[in-house]
């Protein structure tokens, strides 16, 4: 089969055994979760979540700087009033910086200049999760009232690890 | 149990029952995920995902500009080869304009000014759908020999349907 061939025919079985019916579009939780694209995490799995619980929020590092506009539109619109911050060991954030990354694209690319690009690489795992829940704490557009929880997970063994702030 | 009681009592089971030891980064079927953070949606029981499989991208409406730092990422440094864009029925994207966030955010956030946030709206799923792959197929950083494919995903049925190209 092809990977969408694959994919159809899991769609296909989740369509039979998932919950019947249409959930509310807000959160039962009332959270949301900002994560890493990464492969290895699977937020459902990992943090108890089922259909309706949460808004989860990845792209490449879990960075909260791009979760903005998604984090506005989930407490003004549709009520959330947590955020969990979850980053993880062996990102791939931790292994290139902008030049590199620059350097790659421009080479694989027919000599494309991505250079206005911050693909937002980050060398410290710990203090970046402090940074990125301090961004939104210290934002105008996230209310106080937000509670903002920042963790490191560990890709390894599973394992959601809380980091303290300073 | 407070919220973050009920994830750490949920994230100890998984870390007991999970598959033991560190996966390799670059996701293993080669495929970047774009979804909605709608709580509806659990991509790995919807798409059939294990641990490492796949890259997973998600924001407010699953929108394809926000994940082309991260679409980059994944294909540049990675390995992906293949994309799949799944935006959903009764995604709250539908349900406002700019100018309706933007007063929201005004009357709640003590006369905070967002009007310079685009927080991505859409009006037609359908059209947004072929929007937003076409935006991908027509970048000069996402290489020509990527396959994108773009879905409906209802969230009364868990079904994901083809969106075809026009």
């Amino acid at each position: 089969m092809t990977l969408v061939e694959e994919i159809y025919a899991a769609n296909a079985a989740y369509v039979n055994h998932r919950p019947k019916g249409q959930l509310p579009l807000p959160p039962a939780r009332k959270v949301a979760i900002v994560t890493c694209m990464d492969a290895r995490i699977l937020p459902a799995s990992a943090f108890g979540l089922q259909e309706g619980d949460a808004h989860v929020i990845r792209n490449a590092g879990g960075r909260t700087s791009e979760a903005l506009r998604s984090l506005v539109i989930s407490q003004q619109l549709l009520g959330t009033e947590t955020i969990i911050v979850a980053q993880h060991t062996d990102c791939g954030m931790l292994t290139f910086q902008n030049k590199d990354i620059h350097a790659v694209i421009h080479k694989n690319l027919h000599g494309a200049d991505a250079t206005h690009i911050d693909f937002l690489p980050f060398s410290n795992l710990e203090q970046n999760v402090r940074d990125d829940v301090a961004f939104l704490r210290n934002h105008e557009l996230i209310p106080k009232s937000i509670d903002i929880y920042g963790y490191v997970y560990d890709v390894a063994t599973g394992r959601l690890v809380p980091v303290n702030s300073e």
